[in-house]
């Protein structure tokens, strides 16, 4: 119990509260702070925002709340903690915010969770070739075109960036005694074996029949997965991108894709909605979703919980689990 | 390795032996064992194994093999293993066969491999909506229609029969921190503690949120799923059989799937193929697939390779994994 109420400004509207904030984080509010809600039905705007922050201790966001920027912070005099119930923070407030001595706290390491799900789902779908086989038995055809699945124990897993994504898809792959090599410049050899995985290239990671793309958008990480990259993939191999649609040249993973020589699972596209002129509409070795790999009712349900209940951490002195620190902020999502 | 070579008799032809023979276990068929090969191009009926069974001490057999009756087995006095690169070894050989001091071993093990990684993948499937997202990003709808998936991670997961296939699913189920709950009246307590589960009545198992049948075909197991079972399936939950389709009442399933209150995956039918007229092929609700669970390349290339290395085990003296043993021939598939 925290010894001190902490006044916590909750930035959602309710109908947004609703989808990231659980009976029971409402209630963890209501009790253990000082808690202002948003009632007018709608984000509040910059402006509306500037209004209110003095007061704060506690600020509470999600996806639509305004950004909190320096002047916002001048303002701020008395925040202590940032929480944000949904993903990157980057945009949320400037790195220098750690200098004023504010902790900052993303659900983003929730988010992966479900982010980690979708990755084994559309893996296992498409070595199983489920929607092929759907629609086969569907049209009549029974299984006479398809051809045969493959299994995933035992293969090769490449990893591109060992972000929280890929850590809660590694935890979910142990079953299935993988090999894992990982492509990331931040991880160490240590943390790597921690994983149970293996350093290696990009090109390595590449050479894999099974390649999963976590990679945030930075930078270095615009279009380096390249032409010459989606040419080393294997014939009968698997790729998935379900981080950004940035990280890979796009035109040239169309080019790759259409020779059918592997299939490709993507939740993330350079437009979005995907325009009907995309190729991709019409290859069928690829799996196509909507950005909705870090969608799911428990997982959005949770967020604003992951948060809130690491705040109180905070407060009380024990560890957190969802707190951005300013050393990992050059290289997260 | 082994002091004898043994005489091996393989009875399926070529083309079928190059579906469940990887290489290795043709050379560990002709390195370790006296290996007459079936070069006839196709399977051997009874008679023509009538007339070569006497001089085999081991017997292997897949999918076409003719049974090994009463009458073939007094033939087959030198007889001391059999192995069949398949699935189930009862309509193979007669239960009497343990009393002639002949070993049998079948390779459902490693066809249960491939069936759970089945499961997980259409449950993951179903429970993230793939196949609709697919269709509805084919057709220009986005993710407006689609609904939004939900996770596994933490989920009660009802179990119906603790069978080969079962067990390897509950391994691959291990990251995802479910409740395991199983009905099979030949699983122990103690059994179960060593699973993770807790055993259940088959009451309990179909009103779990996420419901497996792994049930064997057995007078018991025909029709064991009710239309009062069914009924007490829970809204939003998801079914999966990728076992017999004897074991569920085929019709009454039908009928409640309509409600669209929960969602299935189904690989096992009353009527294989699915007829035209099935009302299974207009419902959204569920994932259909053509009789595939336990067909994969790397599990078929297995196949030969696992009951093989296990008659080895044998006939050295090692544990074997593979091999039926009498006490368990009434309650296997």
């Amino acid at each position: 119990m925290a010894t001190k109420r902490y006044t916590a400004l909750v930035l959602p509207p309710d109908d947004r509260l609703a989808d990231v904030c659980s009976p029971r984080c409402r209630k963890m509010l209501l009790e253990q702070f000082d808690a202002k809600w948003n009632t007018t039905g709608s984000d509040y705007d910059r402006d509306a925002l500037s209004g209110m922050i003095h007061d704060a201790e506690v600020v509470l966001t999600s996806w639509g709340s305004p950004n909190i920027d320096e002047s916002l912070l001048d303002r701020a005099t008395k925040l202590k903690f940032v929480g944000h119930a949904a993903g990157t923070v980057k945009r949320l407030v400037p790195g220098s915010i750690f200098d004023r001595g504010i902790r900052v706290f993303s659900a983003a390491p929730r988010i992966a969770q479900s982010v980690a799900e979708y990755c084994l789902a559309v893996l296992l779908a498409s070595m199983r070739r489920l929607t092929e086989f759907d629609s086969s038995v569907r049209r009549g055809d029974w299984k006479n075109t398809t051809g045969v699945g493959v299994e995933l124990s035992g293969k090769s897993v490449g990893i591109v960036s060992a972000s929280s994504t890929a850590r809660g898809f590694i935890e979910l792959l142990r079953p299935f005694k993988v090999q894992l090599l990982i492509y990331d410049p931040f991880l160490s050899e240590e943390e790597a074996r921690r994983l149970g995985a293996t350093k290696a290239s990009l090109e390595q990671v590449m050479g894999c029949p099974v390649i999963s793309v976590h990679a945030p958008t930075l930078p270095e990480t615009e279009g380096m997965i390249t032409k010459e990259h989606l040419r080393m993939i294997p014939d009968g191999a698997f790729l998935i991108n379900s981080s950004r649609a940035s990280v890979i040249d796009e035109a040239a993973l169309i080019t790759e894709l259409k020779t059918g020589r592997f299939r490709a699972a993507l939740d993330v596209y350079t437009k979005e909605p995907l325009p009907a002129s995309s190729p991709l509409l019409s290859l069928e070795n690829v799996l196509l979703t909507p950005h909705i790999a870090g969608h799911a009712v428990e997982g959005h349900q949770g967020l604003m919980e992951a948060v809130v209940s690491d705040i109180l951490a905070a407060i009380e002195g024990r560890p957190t689990r969802y707190e951005v620190k300013k050393d990992v902020w050059q290289r997260i999502a």
